[in-house]
């Protein structure tokens, strides 16, 4: 049966890197911070720089290699793609290169108008929606076709299906820092720990990750 | 040498309980699900309760037993004493009971004019000082006779101390739920990781248990 997961990276007090849009730190100032363990795994070095013969392989290895196993379809915000960037031209494909680490249907949530679908290198395809995030998220799990459905990103798309009830499984990486900026992560979501099971570990090298996972029903 | 110490409780988000000063709840409403494994520990119902034969003996016991171990004195906000609680009382000690459960010298932070000192059965006697926390930790240091100062709250007097860079072992029990209120444990604290070794550990009970240790100056 299909679940809906997402991956996230916290500090210690909650916080999020906040993408400040900027060609020099897209994904904010402290994102280096939050993912020093999961940069230096393994699974991150093969899968995302292309080298298959460095890293480590440990507890942060395994949560890492696992967020690449089981997903038939991604959902994620119009700003991870690169939407924003060049807004006016219908040409652009994201910042996501030629062969996007998707390889299943990837639908992109926009508030603009749709554009056509753009079928990529190595089985990606992205399409553009504005409905409710639950029409697309019915959307994405049929074409999941069994599959997981992974919410990618960013930290506002994932909160809102977060904020509604719709996430089965989410993993959050805490790095053993204190940022006292950013985005807060939880904010909303009091009693999780009551709609799903909670687990919680920490890896070698001191970055604790938690998992809620929200029991299947029959 | 004296070392500063403080042994807080978070939640996952990053909140402490917030006192409501109410009779029923004096601690806060969330108090409880923070303090779960706490309150199960052997060393808590044997310290507190006064039942030596039942409770948890693991990793959560080890952290509490070691926050009653080498404390040669103490000091806590108004609050924690009791103070607002009949402030017009020249006669009342505090909500401790006869025999407080701290054995040492107690130093009590008060913006009203300084009582003299209470001195209760057991080796507690608590002092009334209105000067800086600095001050109040020098002379606090001073009695603790080359055993540790430890900051015994509430939040706000903690926090104070943490901000001013006057702790040395800070200990923080984060129980693996979301609370999205209260007090925010670690507000104004960037950075603590870059003066602090940090060290994580996960408990049986699923708690997460953190220190941040000065390194001893030679």
């Amino acid at each position: 049966m299909t679940r809906v997961r997402i991956d996230l990276f916290s500090s210690l007090d909650g916080y999020t890197s906040k993408s400040d849009d900027s060609s020099e730190n897209p994904m904010g100032e402290d994102w280096g911070a939050l993912t020093t363990a999961y940069a230096a795994t393994r699974t991150f070095r093969e899968q995302v720089l292309g080298d298959p013969t460095s890293g480590t392989t440990g507890v942060d290895d395994s949560y890492a290699a696992a967020h690449f196993v089981g997903v038939g379809a991604e959902i994620m915000g119009a700003a991870m793609f690169g939407l924003h960037t060049f807004p006016d031209d219908p040409e652009w494909k994201g910042w996501w290169g030629d062969q996007p680490p998707f390889g299943t249907p990837v639908y992109v949530l926009t508030h603009t108008a749709p554009r056509p679908p753009i079928p990529m290198q190595g089985g990606t395809t992205f399409h553009f929606r504005s409905t409710a995030i639950e029409d697309v998220l019915a959307e994405a799990t049929e074409a999941a076709g069994g599959l997981d459905v992974r919410v990618g990103g960013g930290i506002s798309t994932s909160r809102a299906f977060l904020r509604a009830g719709l996430v089965d499984d989410l993993h959050v990486t805490i790095a053993p820092v204190v940022l006292d900026r950013g985005t807060r992560l939880w904010e909303d979501l009091r009693g999780l720990e009551l709609t799903h099971a909670v687990r919680t570990e920490v890896a070698e090298s001191g970055t604790i990750h938690i998992t809620f996972t929200r029991q299947a029903t029959a």
